[in-house]
Parts: C-alpha cells; structure tokens; sequence
C-alpha cells in the first residue's frame, strides 16, 4: 500500500530525481525539536494502554474529523473536563475504521497508513470489515517490549526530541530519564504561556506558584522577571535548548521600564482588560527575547490561532479537542518593537511559525531575508501536509531562500506518528528540489547538500542540538 | 476543438488516471442545487429570442470583460434602468466576435466554446470572419424544439434545478411548471435578503408588502420573525430545500430577545445607520439558522462581495454588472456567535462560500473540519474556474476532506453553460484526484468512490434532493 | 550550467510546447518601461569600476540575504549614510562567493548565473575556490569598450529603458543622452512622492524647489497643482510616458476643492499628523489620474511596502537596504474615490501593482476585469521570480484574461541582470501557455499570438510606446 515514490511528483523526469535525493536523507535520524509527547512515558516506559487510547482519543486531528461529521466526542471516548469517560475501546475503534474513508486526501490518512503498515505490519486499508483485526493487531504488538515508548524511540532513530513544558513543571520525569540507564535524549523546551498570559486558566495562581519554585519577589516587575531568568536557567541546565510562545498574535511591545512595571501591577492586580493583557503579552515577547540574547536559549513563536472557539465543546472537553482556528496574523508591524531591539543581534534565533499562509510571501520571507535573528519555523499544524509543506517552499523560497528556514518540526502529541511526519516531510522536500532540477533552477549536485541540510543540518544549527 | 483531455493534467500518468474517472462521471445527471436561471423559462417554454439575448446581455462575466478593454455597455445592448437599450443585435455578436480573443485563458472561453460545440455544433474558434455564421447558426437553432428551455434542461440531464427567488416572490412560475405535464424538477430557493438587509433597495417596502403576503403583524419583531417562518413554510411546500444569504460580511449575532427587538424597531423605523443594518443582518443569520433547524431548509453563505463598485455603471445599468469586487472576509470572530449557538446541531447545514480564496485553509477548512452543522461551498464566481476549483481542492482537502464539501453550484443565469460548467468541475476534480492517485496519496478505487461522491451524492445529501 | 529549457515544465508535453513559443520572443528586443537604472551612467559613459560595486554594493536583493546570515553590511561595502565605506572590493567578492549558495532556489542565482554566463562567459558554478577568478574576469571586461553602458545598453538589445526620476530633477543626464550621437532610448519617469508625500524627507524643502523651479505660488493648492503640471509637461517634453507613484496604501480621495486647499494647507504648515498626510497622499493619487486623463501620462500605483522596518539599519545606511516589508494592502476600498472619478475613462491607464498576492484574484483581477482604467502590472519586488509571476497568471488571467495586463517590469537598479530579468519572464509565461496548451485550455496558434503580445505589444500600448 505504501508505494517507494509517494509523494514524488507524477512526472518522471522530476520523480527520478526526488527518489535519489530521498535515498540520502530516508535513512537518518529523527530529530524533533519541538513537539508534545508526554515525558512520563519515557520516564517510567509502561506498556500504551489499548489503540484508542494510543491513535484516537489523543489527537485532535482525528477527533475533529470524525466530530465534523456528527460522531459525538462521547462515543469516542475523548476525556472530558469533569473526569468522565466512558467508552469501550473496542467500539471506539470500529467507529473510527467505519469513517476512516474521511481521511482520504488528508496527512492523518498517509501517517495512519505508514504506521500500520511500518510499525504494525498491516498492510491492508483499514475499513469496518478489518477493524477487528486491526484492534487485536495494534493491541497484541502493544503487549510487547519492541512496543514500549524507549524501545519506539530507539526504534524510531530519533536523535533528540524536545518537549514542550510549563515553566513551573518540575521535570521530575526528565530528572527521571536522566537518572535511568536509558541513552534517549529527551529534553524540555520553556513554554512560559501559563504564566505570561493573563488569560490563561489560573494564570495569577500560576505567578504565586513562579515566585514559590524560585523564592522571588513575584510582587515586583524585576522580581517576576528573574524568577523567569531563573526557571529558564533551570530549563537549561534540564537539556533545554530553546523557548516557545504560544500568542493570539504576534504583537510586540517595547515598554519603557516604568510603564512595563506599571503594567505588570494591573496584570497581577487581576483587574486588567483584554486590551493591557495583549500589551503585556507583547512586552513579554520582548523580555524573552532579551533572555534569549543572554542564555542562548532558541526562541520560538507560534501566534495566530483563536483557542476554543467552540464553546461547548470547551465546557465539556476543555482545551486541544480541534476547535482552535486560524486568523490572520500581523508580523511586519507586530514584530516591529522586538526587531528593533534585538533583530540585528546574532546571539537571537527567533523561529516564527504561522497558520496566515498567506503571510509567507508576503511578510515572513521578506523579514527573514533580512533579518540575522530571523528562521522561519516548517508548515505548522494544518499545513504540516503535503500541499502546505509544497506551498511553504514555493512561497518562502525564492525570498527567503533554504538557509533561513530550519527543518522539519512534528508538533505532535501523537508519537507513533513521528516517523511518518518526518518521512512526509523528506519527501516533500525532495519533490520540491526533484521539480528545481528538473526545471534546471538548480544543479542536482546542489540539491543533494540542501536536502541534507534541510534535513539534519539547520534544525541542529538553529536549536544548537 | 474540444480535446477529450482537457483540462486533465499534461503529465500523462495523472492524465491516464483522470480520463479512467471521468469516464465514470461524465454522464452522470446534473444537479444543480443553486442558480439563478428563470423560472419564467420553464413555465412559459417560449424561444430563446436571439445569441446576444441569450448569450451575452444577460452574462456578466462576457460584458464586464469586453467593458473592461473600452467596448461600452450600451453597444452591447445591456439592458438600462431607464428601460433604454438600443442595439442590433448581429451587431452585438459581431463586437463579441471581435474581442473573443479577449477570453483566451478564462472559464467563460471554455464554457462558450462547450456550448458552441456541442449544442450548436460549431467546431471552429469564434472570430470576427466567421461572426455572422455563428449568429445565423445559433438563431435558427434557437428557433428549433430542441432548442426550447424544457427541452434543453431535458438534454441536458439536468435532475434538478434551484433558482434564487426573493420571498415575496409568489413563485408563480413555479406553481406553473408543477401544473404542467413537463416532468422538470425546478425548485426555489428562499433567497430573504430583500427583508433582512434594510441597505437593500425598497427594504420598508419590501417588509409591508411581507407583512401583507403573509397577514403577519411586521410592526413587531415576533410578528416579522413568524413572518419569515411562514414564507420559508410556503416555499418548502413549493419544493425549495435550501435558503441563501448574500450578506457583504460574514458576521453573525445572538442578541437577547429584548435587544434584538429594539434593534428591529431602529431598522423599521428607517433611520438606521450602516451599523445597525450590519448588526441586524448578522442577528438575520442567526435566526435564519435556527429557523433550518425547524424546517431543515440547507442554509447557505454567499459574504464578502463589495456590491455596485462603479457608480457610474450602477446609476445607469443597475445592479450585477460585473462591478461587484470581492474583499477579505473574516469568518472566524464573524461566524462565532451563530456556531456557539447552532454549530453542534447537526440537524443544521450551513454551506459557506467565500470569495476570498486566503480563507480556504486558514479558516474554512478548520472550521467545517471541526463544526457538524458546517459544510463548505464550491469555488464560487470568480474561482468557478479551473485554476480556482483545484486551488480549493488543494488548499481545502488536506483540513477538510472531501466529506465536508457538497459538490459542485453552477451558480448562474446563464442557461446555456450550466453543461459545460459542470464538466469543468467533474474534469477538474479529476485532474486533482489523478494527481492524488499518481502521487500514490489515494488508491485508484478509492477515487472512483470520491469522484461519484463529489459528483453526485454529497449534493444530494447537502442539499436533502 | 543554462540549460536551454530551464523553467519551463519538467512535463514534456507542456515543455516542448514552451520551448516553441520561447523560440518565437527569446531574441526579440527588450522593452523597459519602469526601473531605477541612473541615467548618469548612459551619458557619461563611462566604465563600471569593479564587481563589487557594480553587481553587489547597489543590490539589495544579494546584501539583504547576506545580511540575513550574519554578514555585516560594512564588510560587503554597503554605503553608509555618513559617507563612510570601507571594504576592499575583492574581499567583499569574495565574502559574495563563500555565501553564493545562500540564493540557490531564488531568482538572485538565476539572474546571476545568467549574466556571469551570457556576459562574462563564466560558465562554473561560483564559489569560494573560483571567486578570485570570477573577479578577475569581470574586472577585465569592465575595462573594455564593449562593457562601458551604452554598448551594454545595445547589446542587451534594448529598444527603450525608462528611469525613475524626482520631479525636482533637472534631467540633465537625460538631456546629455539626448544631445549625444548615441541613440539609445533612455526616458524618464516622474515620480512625485518627494513632493506629494509629506513624510519624506526634506519634504517641505522639496515643495520650495518645486515652486522656485516652476515660477508657480506653491502657497495655494492651485498653484501648487500648477506647479505639478508644469514639470509633468517638462518631463513629458523629455520622453517621459508614464508616472509612479510610491505610496505605503493604495487609498485614494476625492475631496471638494476647499478640503483639499484646506488640507493642503495643513500639509504645508510642517504640522500635518500621518491621519491627515495620509490622505493628502490619498486625494494627490486622484489629482495625478485627473492630470493622466489630461496630458495621457500613464500611471503607476506601486502601493504596500512598509519602508525601512529596520531602524538600526536605516540609521547608519539610509533607504532601500533590503528591510521594506510588505503589508496588506486594500484595493477596493482604497481605490473606490478615484476610480468612482476616472475609472470608466479610457484616456487614464493606471497600471496596478502589489506586494500582496492575495489581492491578485480576490481584488486586482475583478477590477481589472471591469474597469477601462484598469491595468495590472507585472508581479513585482519579491515575487518578480519564477513561482511569483507563476502564481500571477494562475491567480489573476482566469479574471482579467491575458489583455488587461501589461507585459514586464524589471523595475531594477541592477543593469546587468536586465536581459536575465526579461529572459525569466519571458519563459515564466512560455511555461504557463504551454501548460495551457498541453491541457487544452487554449489553441497552440492563439498561445503563439499571446506570448508576442505579453512581450512586446502589450507593454507598447500601456505605456504608449
């Protein structure tokens, strides 16, 4: 089922050339610098519980699939707020294999299929007449010790593989991967969302829990910063390498100290309006990025989604059940107050994602063609697919060029699908280089150190991996 | 002239794989669930009076071309509001012939030389010398049987058509073609823009007259409301399945009862301003959807176009004149108030259009890849074309799948093109499904499944036909 | 290395076909109606110094990128603003050379690649290991006869080049150009935007010029319009045809005659705030079309850029360093006053550009395709590339067909890369016909006229050559 060309491009001339390119890169190791894998599976590496639990109830790209055609979350099993949960995995199951026609056309379908087939060996098309077999396939290999998040991992050839974290998680479980015998590198990645976002959930009982952890005066602007400098240098010395920022927009702010302290007080005053939150979102970006300059730590930005849009899939199931959507998203005057400050300064790497494709040509290639603290992050979440990985590089390309974008990130909660995610992504990138070729914009001798580069060399340069 | 290939992709693996599909589709009825041809036409089944009546006065895609390069609108006999409209019309044809080079690259060339084709049987490429045979060809044809609308709709296997109708409309026409012993299906569609939108022309008219049709009490917003249900009950019993709602933006509202009543006091009493109107017509779609999930009339969206863009034009030849200009829809804090309420309900459709292509894969796919109530529209107007249509596929698929579209709207009063239209899109799907299945991102059988969906079922299924 | 069908498809279908229409315009002279080439080099005639700073000081399409990845614009020689530059022109060379595959994928490395072959006879690949050798060929040929301006001007065959040109300048080069026995057509362009822009520098300064230099009283908005006459007509006695116009927005206004005065006024005062320069800016782009429609100037609208994002860099080097950014840009709102004015005046031609792509089929296309006025430009700035003018015709010919274009800009101050410039765009459009062609879309026969007219005659008419 897995054809050796998909992905390539139809035409033989470009897909002869792609398929030698994918012969140098198929075969090297993962490396994951941004995701959200669960470090406890590493940490205490126990069996995954059954194949809904592992493939279906935690990803929303499949969920929200299956939800937009009128399968109730309920019958799926996907957790809900208050705990409750009651679906027979089985039956889960079979529900998704009777809608698994929805994914045609869809990168959840290849990852599904490449996993089957490469890790499970099923190489049949799942549908309703086999979802048995699947179920007692996956749930059987399940059992077994090749099956245990370590063994996937080794398995996998995954070099390194960043979490993403709350700056006032403990990272007992890293602690714990350290401490054990195990060689796989998994490191957290400083995701201070929870306590720089005065709308997130428990955000003022987050900033007591900052000033416990790091014994700071959280009272005071300098105070709340350093408790920052501090969970940060933590980060560090846990294996960190990088920062993320998860922001509604990609506004920036440049306070001066007065008003940035002042601002702070009406933040932790717990009165402030939306409008002095986004101020302080953006002023954050800002002292971040300045940490960064200092601590070396790999910025990252992922703006542009509205959260929750679905009210009362929000109430009952809570975050990441597939209602986040796009909006468009601002760089050129967002950024601007950051870039002044710190754009020509070497010491920054700030990688921007984006879910505004339409911003790829028009905004982030042009900034970070100029830009020396610029990268721009791979096709993120709806556009990690085939079309939006094909889009981003014809877009971002011929501004930008290669050598400001920095690989491939999985983004993903869903381990079993890393390896095909970077798979997809390989053979994109060698189908977009196959067509340079064969249109003569590009010597083939050429092709082969990008795609290297494009898989290995600037993800390592621009995470310092 | 007409290559069977066309518009298949060149490669000839995609190609091959693309004819074997079409082959499947290509006879397949035609449904056409939103239009706006006439139903006086199949009431009356009189002749077609001749080719720049049929052909060109009526089709604004063929006039705003020629306008555009300096031919003006009243050589081109366009009708005027004064009633004015002066010109031969051989004359008329001979100014089209002219400047039909001027269509080279656009769907208009393709539909004009289908229908030259393969209903008048002219083979050659329109010009200026063969402009006179082409008009005496298409007027004697025009004069013919076959030539008349019932027998046209009946050749060409149209199953069944909607057309747009206000809802004061008494549908008299189609109470006629139901009388008559043609077995054509001719179905209206509850198009209420005329009573919702107070920026329409005539709209307190408009409400008496609808106070009056229905004996409802329109001085209150109860009154009005019920007012609306029971002309949506008359044109469901008179076969409509579906309502449409051509609204500038896309912005919805739930107002309380006692704010939306007053609000409707302001808007009746003729001195609201812009804000209130657009603050009104988004309360409209609320209801409206409501409203569907009462009846189970199928809801569509047709927003973001900049109405009557030239005053010059407007002031003298009225509205749909080829000067309607899209602009960027916001979709996503627009649609909020209006799916936070009736999104979850799948006993609701709401089919979204959009004339802002950007909104395909940043919001509109997100959106109907997670909402049960929403399904997404055809590429409409300007991207009824073939580079349109598969940027939709491309950009629209990977979020949404196919199972959250319905197919294809020819979505015109040009009566003659809707074979044609549907053969861009059943060839056009197919081009991309070739590509899918070349690339090895779908198996071949699955897309003979996909193409009949496409073709068929999900318009029946979208549109309850 | 230039492979006789580079950027045409890899497909062989579509390319045999755009290797037949490129066989019919490559050698056919080249038109140049709108780029920053210094008519000082064409009347004095004298030698380019050396390679740096003939192909690299003056480009800020190779120092941006360069600049991206760390290299400092002081060791590439850059010109500061105080005057100073130091930098050996064979270092800055060679630092060029070590960062040569930094543009592999962009239209930098085609255009390069192409004049290091077609005019050095430099047929490697560079690099650090021949960058010495490059430079020293260049060297070479810079000092001899055939590569002083005039005879590159000739060999490069072409037929007219206009310049860019302030509305204060005295066109003296222009006039040495025309007192010579040379022939080469070189015509200016005026470019108002010092003068009509309120924020450019030594704005006020420019309006006292404007008035000693034109005896008009720059006091009163009329004579302040007058004054703007009177150098339109001394740059029309010059050769010019055509004006642009360089604004951050395309709006446009159409005030009373008082507000204007009024604001004018304002404007002359030094006390304006950017609200109302803004639409002074707005009501002068209406003015500059009334004075089109006057004296059949054509006019260019190059709206959207976000100049000199980066202040640090704009300090120390001034304007036009590679950090002007693109935003999103309004078209139909913006343009509504003017067009509402002059639009359906066929004796204006506005020719429209962005840096905003979507605006080519949801605003430009549909404007283009209704209003007489209309023309839209060539894809400009970043996206003058091979996929830029790609999506350009995908994107907007559906809409505005092929005859409300006008042909090729280079729009570059980088005089050896005008016959590469042209060469891409004339291929860009053989591949898009021929893919045209081998899809069926269009008639090889009709695709040979259309590529004429994209080259040469299109271009001709627009800008009344």
């Amino acid at each position: 089922m897995l054809d050796e060309n998909r992905l390539f491009s139809a035409d033989s001339a470009s897909r002869s050339i792609a398929a030698r390119l994918y012969e140098k890169v198929r075969d090297l190791p993962i490396i994951s610098p941004h995701g959200h894998t669960d470090p406890r599976w590493f940490a205490e590496d126990t069996a995954f519980p059954d194949p809904a639990a592992l493939l279906i109830q935690p990803d929303h790209y499949i969920f929200r699939m299956l939800y937009s055609q009128g399968v109730s979350l309920e019958s799926l099993g996907v957790p809900q707020v208050d705990g409750g949960q009651k679906a027979d995995p089985r039956e889960v199951w079979r529900i998704f294999a009777r809608h698994y026609y929805l994914f045609r056309g869809t990168p959840t379908r290849l990852w599904l299929d490449y996993a089957f087939a490469n890790q499970f060996g099923l190489q049949e098309r799942l549908g309703p007449e086999n979802a048995d077999q699947f179920y007692d396939a996956i749930s059987a290999k399940l059992q077994t010790p090749e099956f245990r998040p370590r063994a996937l991992f080794d398995s996998f050839k995954i070099q390194v593989l960043a979490t993403t974290d709350s700056p006032l998680d403990s990272l007992e479980f890293h602690q714990k991967i350290k401490d054990s015998d195990w060689k796989g590198r998994v490191i957290p990645t400083f995701r201070p969302d929870p306590v720089v976002d005065a709308d997130f959930i428990g955000f003022l009982d987050n900033i007591r829990k900052l000033g416990e952890i790091t014994g700071e005066n959280i009272g005071t602007y300098k105070g709340y910063l350093n408790a920052l400098r501090s969970r940060r240098a933590f980060f560090k010395s846990m294996g960190a390498t990088a920062t993320d920022h998860g922001h509604p927009t990609a506004l920036t702010a440049d306070l001066d100290a007065d008003t940035a302290a002042s601002l702070y007080g009406r933040i932790l005053s717990g009165r402030s309006v939306p409008e002095e939150q986004e101020i302080f979102r953006a002023q954050m970006l800002t002292e971040m990025a300045g940490m960064s300059v200092e601590d070396g730590l790999t910025m990252q930005l992922h703006p542009g989604s509205i959260r929750n849009h679905n009210q009362v899939v929000y109430d009952k199931f809570g975050r990441d059940k597939g209602a986040d959507i796009p909006s468009p998203t601002d760089y050129v005057r967002g950024l601007r107050p950051l870039l002044n400050k710190y754009g020509n300064d070497s010491r920054l790497t700030l990688i921007l994602f984006t879910l505004d494709e339409t911003s790829y040509s028009r905004e982030l290639a042009p900034l970070a063609g100029h830009y020396p603290a610029l990268r721009l992050g791979p096709p993120w979440w709806f556009h990690d697919s085939p079309e939006g990985m094909m889009r981003f590089r014809e877009q971002a390309t011929e501004t930008a060029g290669f050598y400001n974008t920095v690989g491939f990130n999985d983004d993903t909660r869903a381990f079993l699908s890393i390896p095909a995610r970077h798979d997809v992504a390989r053979r994109v990138d060698c189908a977009f280089l196959g067509r340079l070729v064969a249109e003569h914009r590009l010597e083939e001798a050429e092709a082969f150190e990008v795609i290297e580069d494009l898989t290995v060399n600037l993800v390592k340069k621009a995470y310092k991996l």
